[in-house]
């Protein structure tokens, strides 16, 4: 077994940090209890345990290929996928209406961890499509939705998203390709995308471009961006497949990682414009694009979880099999295996950590995000959709930063080894190096947290989550165990400076707009560690409460031990990163730009 | 261009940190002064430059080969390395004696960076060579002196270092390869040698292998291990090139990074036994191995700042040139060089602080080296060699780790084109994350600060660097530049920090082995950090006395803003180091090894 799916943690999380109880009794979600997340979970630990996971190290080795414009991935992609969309993995997490399965985020996304754990590379295929789905249910024709979402839900179809330009990556103002419209209501759509994952194919008969587009005429900069669905093939008012539509890969990228996933140039119009459908209404495209981001950018936070998981794993197995040295207490008079070593249990535990502290964050945002759908209550469902929003810049940034850190120590336990290809582990650290990147690198990411999530409602929805620690905090304040005071002292020094940056960012945004970007990633991070501590913080109040009642002794014990570890090693990072912030901008942009 | 030898940042510490003008009264350096240095750093950046830097791209993408038991370097290396010995570059820093030119390591420190900016693949030839010439000068007899010394100065061969065997990496007590002693003095060794850096090349026409080994009958452990040299091809009494010795490179390794440079598996004695030469006596190979070791774990920092500032000036070079979104402060209104984002500015100036701040530190240990080695007065040159001894593991340590996040926001600078291995910067990635690694991980350098430099005399020398620090303090305290007050407040924290951790873990290491070394690597990275922003604080005292003469503002003031920077932004994070390891040790090793 090269990857066990941690159910145990997941279902943990499920079940006493996301209440998935409370997520059940929300219309819709009537069958989503506790029951069904473990069953779907069990279920999709064994998929991706026994097909997906085996099929990592291949993809590495052996990556998707370009030939005459036509993409093969590696053997064994294509027959995976196949037995991806018959499982109905594809449709988790959408509408009944389209064949979907409507379970709720907080179990889709777990399944999202062990897919991507699994393999990264084979992961993104699904990751796209979703994108794809969510922009067409949301601002999609009914003619688009009837002829385009069956065949996406089901798997038999794949989608993309195609923003990024050679000059437009980050800035889409600057998209240049551009779509005239035709007689029929259709429009001819011209210009080069780079960065297409998936672009290209050979595990699926077609593939649904999402296309950002200027209508000729249309405003310049992000106002005057359409959105449209370009087909591979095109597709017969019955849904059959067609002819090829003008839109053809003409490359892909050599890359770090992730190489089995296909990185696609695609050209469109070069023989007299590829066929498009508009999405929604004209120059409203960036608009639907972020509904698509959005859900992509939880998705790419999951991934940095997913990674992590998977480096701690491996690390894991060779730090109890390698020996090497006696142990520093002279506990034992030969060499051991390196695991009794106390730096090695520093990065276990650090990787360890930083894993199940994401993990917890993402779940209970997940949570938000069902009850911001489900919930009967419009100021409960309003509430959870702020905190969301709040966490989705988190779960993407903080996670992706992470993964960095916990694939790179991933390396290091293996030692001289874990720079040997082979070994495996230098994968992980070259596979996670796009997670910071992709999706919005994470500076966009802390723009966002900055701008849209803490400048712009004056910092009320960040005091809001404050406040919530808070009173996770008087809970601690409550315990006598070592570790429950442990974990309070970090977590009001934490939450004591991240409250002193939102007053610092939300009073001066507008007058120093400098000053406070020169602070935004710091931000982000300092904001991502002290929601995944917390996090850790509730699981240990909950695992010393079932410790008390006799359930699972070990497993709730090494929650508690995890927790402290974090508060005592991550989170105490947290108050000098206030300092950088809140002190700190000058130096960032002292520097003449000549003397750089 | 790409790479500019940042010779103004060099010649500044050497100048002024290093007062290479005391250097220079020391018998042995009377040539060594400010113009020598100079002249032979410019001399080196030509050579880098033109000749070593442009092959670097090139040996990412054609390695190494192995064919036959022969190793083919990347086309250019040869002729590279043939200029290399032919410019007397490989004997600088070594004695005037055997063809060397006697330099102060002061210089050769900067050389080296330079190099190994260039090419870190190419660079560890040399590198090794070092380590072979070191061992030979201090322990070997004259007869291999004489026979060896010269041609390896000269650079008409090459040397190796033979010590991890596969169940023997760190833990050397494990090795296992063997020597009978033969009736003529010699021996004849068997064993397997893994992860020999140019254990097989087509560079040099003879390889000096310097060999681990137990001689038939010698104690268990680490005091049963000699070193003998071992030649490729056996030489006469005449210096004359022989037959070939019994010892095969089996296989290279393929790798993570640093491609160029072959990783050879090494066979001894498969067909009847390699002809040895014991150096020094039997039984002492530990020790003498541990003056190569000392001199590589150095010059393996150094690796950490060269690749740092390669990565810096690639970065700075795509930040000015990429055009992407509006500065958020509206002071353009189109789309500007991403230098001119925060956040750019943020990663840039982390990745210039931190390689200044190595390179400060490294600078200032060799001319500590250079002083404990000539300096008239011995309890000056005793001073000196524990100043050296406690700062070789923060090079190695801390600049090595330093290496990896910068080449890591080296990619990030580059957005999705760092991914993208055309580009070239995710081969610094790649290359870094072996500097961590070999010549002892960050691990084995923190056991040594804890065991051999901090704990063994009590924490002495550590506090009377602390002491030095403080001398620091109060210089800046009597300053009124808003950035010498910002460096002070930083210094403080991060010195009182220290102070602390120091009694910790002079109070402890003993009593509660376990505790201590739980935060040992975060003690030298805390020890480290302030060590970097100590001279760094140095610096910014120089800068502004010599910018009130009227010298050279720009980069006096560049100096100053990079100072405050570090302290802001790197130092200001040495407080939270201190809680992780005084308080955080029992979260280390609550976790039974079951729950991992």
């Amino acid at each position: 077994m090269t990857y066990k799916a941690p159910l145990k943690d997941m279902l943990f999380d499920i079940a006493h940090l996301a209440n998935i109880g409370e997520i059940a009794k929300m219309p819709g979600f009537e069958e989503a209890g506790f029951d069904t997340a473990q069953a779907v979970l069990e279920e999709c630990a064994r998929f991706n345990e026994g097909v997906v996971a085996p099929l990592n190290v291949e993809g590495d080795r052996n990556p998707s290929s370009w030939k005459d414009g036509k993409v093969t991935t590696t053997p064994g992609f294509k027959e995976a996928f196949r037995q991806y969309a018959e499982g109905g993995w594809q449709g988790l997490q959408h509408p009944q209406d389209f064949g979907g399965q409507g379970l709720p985020k907080t179990i889709g996304a777990a399944c999202g961890e062990m897919i991507n754990s699994a393999n990264l590379s084979f992961a993104l295929c699904p990751l796209l499509t979703d994108g794809a789905i969510e922009a067409l249910i949301t601002a999609g024709s009914d003619e688009l939705k009837a002829i385009y979402l069956e065949k996406l839900v089901s798997g038999q179809w794949t989608g993309t998203m195609n923003l990024t330009e050679p000059q437009a990556g980050s800035d889409l103002a600057l998209v240049r390709t551009r779509a005239e419209p035709q007689p029929d209501g259709s429009y001819k759509v011209f210009g080069t995308k780079i960065f297409i994952t998936y672009g290209e194919h050979d595990m699926a008969e077609n593939i649904v471009h999402l296309v950002l587009a200027r209508v000729t005429g249309a405003p310049e900069g992000v106002k005057g961006i359409s959105l449209f669905v370009v087909p591979k093939f095109m597709v017969g008012k019955d849904g059959a497949i067609g002819a090829r539509n003008d839109v053809h890969c003409v490359s892909i990228e050599h890359k770090l990682g992730i190489k089995a996933s296909p990185t696609a140039v695609l050209q469109f119009g070069d023989h007299g414009g590829a066929v498009g459908y508009l999405v929604g209404q004209e120059n409203r495209g960036l608009e639907y694009m972020f509904i698509m981001m959005n859900a992509a950018r939880y998705a790419v936070g999951v991934q940095g979880i997913a990674i992590a998981e998977r480096a701690y794993q491996k690390a894991v197995e060779y730090a109890k099999d390698r020996v090497q040295s006696r142990p520093v207490d002279g506990s034992m008079s030969a060499s051991a295996p390196i695991i009794h070593h106390p730096d090695v249990k520093r990065m276990l535990m650090t990787m360890r950590a930083s894993t199940e502290g994401c993990r917890a964050l993402a779940t209970v945002a997940a949570s938000a995000y069902d009850a911001a759908h489900h919930h009967p209550d419009k100021e409960v469902r309003q509430q959870n959709q702020a905190f969301y929003e709040f966490m989705v810049p988190l779960v993407k940034g903080y996670s992706t930063e992470m993964s960095l850190e916990v694939t790179s120590l991933g390396v290091q336990v293996h030692g001289g080894m874990g720079f040997i290809e082979e070994t495996g582990a230098a994968q992980y650290y070259r596979d996670a190096k796009i997670l910071t990147i992709y999706e919005g690198t994470t500076a966009i990411q802390a723009n966002d947290l900055v701008g849209r999530k803490t400048a712009r409602d004056g910092g009320q929805t960040a005091k809001a989550i404050a406040a919530q620690v808070e009173k996770t905090e008087k809970e601690l304040a409550k315990r006598d165990s070592v570790a429950a005071k442990a974990v309070h002292k970090r977590l009001v020094a934490a939450r004591t400076a991240f409250v002193e940056v939102i007053d610092f960012v939300a009073g001066n945004t507008k007058a120093s707009p400098n000053a406070v970007f020169a602070g935004s990633v710091p931000y982000l991070m300092l904001a991502g560690n002290l929601m995944a501590g917390w996090q850790l913080a509730r699981s240990l109040l909950v695992a010393e409460d079932l410790l008390a009642k006799g359930e699972d002794g070990a497993f709730m014990q090494a929650k508690i031990a995890t927790a402290r570890f974090y508060a005592d090693h991550v989170l105490a990072k947290a108050p000098g990163i206030r300092d950088a912030i809140v002190e700190g901008a000058d130096s960032v942009t002292a520097l003449a730009l000549e003397s750089f």
